[in-house]
């Protein structure tokens, strides 16, 4: 079984009730129980972490690859525009790395036009809500396939 | 039967042949094919399209509604940056748009980090190279499916 | 009488059906038979193009001299914020040009405040939807009988 | 009949003796002369202001709803690029505005191209001339008609 | 008594009449009232201007310091974001001021974020509607009381 | 009574011995003694917070509305212009925030100028010393009545 | 007698009072008095103006052809730097015009560096106290005998 | 005997009668004419394209290595400062190209002195009227000889 | 015996495993080793952290003038470009801090070219590899002994 | 007698056949006659050193003040946009400094609005041709008999 | 026999054994003699100067019309981007100037793509190597010839 | 006995009379004892240069790999900012450079924050005073060693 580490960033564990025009009904706990259940079909095991603290992830991060992780979504949320040390994190992990986001970030303030973290991702998947990590959980499970 | 619109942007059509450590190997012929055979899966009629031409892509996407696609799905490549027609022809028509690209446009040139067309799409999917048609379309069909 | 060239830009022809809070409810059909009308009242004689290809807006330009237009009414649409060629050839025929918006372009996004072809026009007109036309062929009335 | 509000922002009463190449020759008073008449034919009462200080055009801007005007006709001058005062003024009051230049100030030097005035107004005509006004005034008939 | 200068920049004249939405429904009297009244309490005597006219903000700043004034609260409105004269005026009396602002002018358009008068008052309070009036003299008692 | 959450950024537990000059001299302890004076006059009962890691701040303000605080107090010190991920959690709570400064903010550095945080705020007071606090309390208590 | 028209912007009559590290200590009246005595000296008569109203300087500049005035001695002070509308007045005039500043505007803050007014004037004089009034009289008085 | 592909941008068709003082009084067909000369000389067969349309000059360049072409030689005009998908045409084909301006694009507007071709091109000759084509041609027979 | 603060800002515990091509083959637990070396032959003792969180930074920090550092040694990594709070720390207690990276940061990424911690630094050595560090303890010997 | 230097930068030596429509007719031994005239009314002595080479106009600064010089007078030409090195020798030596300028430099290229040497001069005077140094001697002068 | 200055600016000196990646492997003495084999072909006879020293360059180009020379080939190295000197030099002399460059200026840094000296020679050859200069040189021929 | 190069930019001759308060009390000859000193002690032997001539520090580094320097220590001083040429002089040589500043460059004025020469070297170190220069000696003789 691969195991995939999935990181939701700052605010995210108030998903459901928090402005829900921008980033829906769906609550963290039902979105994982979506991801979990794409996982077992496809046979991976999913380490879930939720933080509102930069060094948390990048803690987690940096143990990834001791922990054996395959790979990693990251939903890095508002640290996507702030966090170089998030960046550096993921940069020094031999482990490809999936960012995604609910809402469509361009079609938002211009402070959210500008990823730290893009550069150092394979790819980036924004705007389809719950569906972003859905996408991103499969493209991860391809290129692990393919690595 | 859902007919979607695909749109592949300038130079798309080299592809297999250009530049391969940006945009890989697979030719635009084996890109079809591959969407042909999801959507046939998903029940779902595609119409490709493959211009260097603006004004051929904004003529098409004009004309959309009225050919009654259900969805868009575009890597609009170069225009990406430089076409503000293009964008105005996706915000005229009623119709859902998902912008993909091959390379992670983020990781590339500082002038390739500037879409004009994300903000009138749906979401946007980057960096997966021929997966990230896969995922666009995947998307598309939840979005059909939902409104 | 004198000939005057009209140019409609990018997506104009999807008027009366397009974002009809931007650009109002006339169709670019009932839009010329307006011109058409006030024209035949100032025995002048339109010859009017709708293209999305910029190619063909250049060529129809380049082409003005030849074919003795007196003057060109144009609205570039999107070419007004991304086209250098657009304005090199009204820069490069010996014919007065205005340009018009049916939008108050200075009321939208940013990067529609800025265009590349009013430094090269005699005047500009914007934000009146079809009477933007109307006072323009009027302004170029003036002109051609001053000059 | 409909009164209108002209404003004549700062320097435009030395109209005539001033930089003839880029203003032209006519005065201040010969440009009124022409709107006075055309406004006598389209049943307008034209209340005309000129002054080279914006306090008493945010003044009479302030007043003018009071003072129960149609719409008002301004060439704001230098005031166009420097004055948030007159801009706040004219969103201040339930009254349509157009914004006239007598130059094309797309064409000048580059301070000359923001206009903080026109995002607040109908519509802007620039390059005409004294026909600047005249179609201004015109386009205020046609929106005090539609309204 | 302690003198208080207290200055009300352009438009706002028109308070309860001007854009509800972003500067709510009392009028410009009732405000004053409001610090009539506070004033009383606080042993306090403000002198109040509202003036569409720099030059006549300046004038009276000039004025302050022989005029004996302790303070000087100010709400600059559009002024704030062009005039360096009301600015320097400030700094060149050896009395504190206080800017206040009725909306957020940070929750704005860009242009509103910048003050010149911020840097040579004493504090900035905004987006408290009538009551940053309020506080803004609260701030100035106490700034009275300790120097 | 209403429960307030009171704020305290990085660096404010070192208040009364950091930068006397730009921050003065009173403790955090006195600045928060102050404020629970003003409180209980006012019927308030306040839940104080001093953190050095954005993290802590986050994890409160998303917590705010569960525990059933009707105003948020707010000094975001260095957060201000670098916490994209406060400034959300401000905006995902649906709860009023002030935002304040010890020293004016726009008297300082470039750097210091410009706010993350402000644009979700109701409003922002800046440069009063421990007296900000104060007047944020005020205003707090002026929006719940009204609310 | 060659007839000058002296103009001091806004806060110059605070001079001898405000700022004297920056500005220096001799009041307005005793600049006014050198540059008379220099004015005897040299055969010319002064027309001194000092007003804190932009629309004052404009009007006064606007009339000075008219009334025969050979040059212009300018310190717009503030509105160097925002005023377009006393840069338009000196255009508009045929008459030379020096401006002068007491400070070195470019030892100053940054929006201090750029002069609205210095690239229509014939040349500036900076740094030198009440002296650069003197010089400019001079460099004037220069200007007449060689036109 | 070696291909060579020469592309004229847009415009170019009008030489000899567009603006004579910027781009000379010679005919595209004199120029084309000089460069045939040259070109047999050199036992080079020319293929001599000129279009107005961004997408004929992208699908002839993609076509170009397919029609064994050994070299490009390209002056883009107008689509220097506008067109990525040109640029993304030329780095697509492994092909030397060389760009050519009749002007000195840096004697220029502004907006002229950015260049997206020139990155992707072995050099850039700029200023010589129709010799820069010529020197164009004789550097591409020098790369050739040397590849 | 001097006791100094030594800080590893976020990801330098992943040294010696982390991009070795910019950063090096030595671990953290190595360079520590080192400078414990170097602080015994000095008569220094040395409080080594090593965080990826902020906050955690600020509170040593913060901490230090109590617990009776001398100086700070810091590689504040990825907190160099986005750290206000550690800027902010640094500058609130007495106590002299050298800034030092392993990498120079001149020669990598545009935004790596940014301090925030070097202003409020008494000095920054970058480059060196592990010997910045040598070389930080060095010139913070030498300052306290010149203090 | 008091010692001035006075320094002309590049190309001065050109002077009175270049560019005549800028600089003027007259040679720079004409303009140092003219200063010598000056020097000798005044009691001064002049030191004149005219250098195209930055290095040779540094090092006579910096021995200034061993030479025993009372004042420089330098018209640092083309120097003044890109010297930093001249600014560093004239803050270095404790001798005040009048910096010249022929043309008015606020009415050319915007790269010569821009001094790096202004900031470190008591004055600047800009645009009165040969004058603009009589009136920098003056100035000088003054600054001495002050001092 | 048309005499020629040939200029080259800084660091060309070490050609062959820099940076032979960026600029090949032939020194300058060869460079020079393929440049005097081409003018005596042409009757030209070439003055060439190396030098690291701007001052230098200004003087010679500053002598040049005085010796009698037709044109100036330059490649400015380094000085391109900094010189002003340089450019003054070459607009203050009536003979035309050639610029070459041996890399491809606009394919490398940033700060590479902006030229001081372009806008004043009359043309710009850049990225063909040796062959820059004999292309310029050629090009020179014919400026001489036509004029 | 290894030879370094040691470079002294613009000005630093006049170290110990020069703005004591950035660049201290020490004379560049009693920093140079210090240098020779440490030399001494390490084996090595220095050639130092001290000029206020860009085109020398150019011609020295130029000549250092034939002088047999084994490495470069350079104070570029103003050059710094300014000096392409001094840049491209040590990336054209094949021995590694330490770039050193007496002030931290990072707390003095915004246009001091860029250098161009650190990309170029292999380190720097900055704010130290004299003992930035010991510091990169020594950082010097380890590169050396480990080369």
């Amino acid at each position: 079984m691969d195991k995939i580490l999935v990181i939701h960033g700052p605010n995210l564990n108030l998903l459901g009730q928090r402005e829900e025009d921008i980033y829906g009904k769906m609550t963290l706990g039902e979105i994982n129980a979506q991801l979990e259940a794409l996982a077992q079909k496809n046979n991976m095991a999913l380490h879930i972490v939720q933080s509102n603290h930069e060094g948390e992830i990048v803690d987690v991060i940096g143990q990834s690859s001791k922990d054996d992780f395959k790979a990693i979504l990251i939903n890095p949320a508002a640290f996507t525009h702030t966090s170089v040390a998030v960046r550096d994190a993921i940069a020094a992990v031999p482990i490809p790395a999936v960012e995604v986001h609910l809402s469509n970030i361009y079609a938002r303030e211009d402070f959210r036009h500008t990823s730290h973290i893009a550069p150092v991702c394979h790819g980036q998947i924004s705007g389809f809500g719950p569906q972003s990590y859905i996408l991103g959980l499969q493209a991860l499970g391809n290129l692990i396939k393919n690595s």
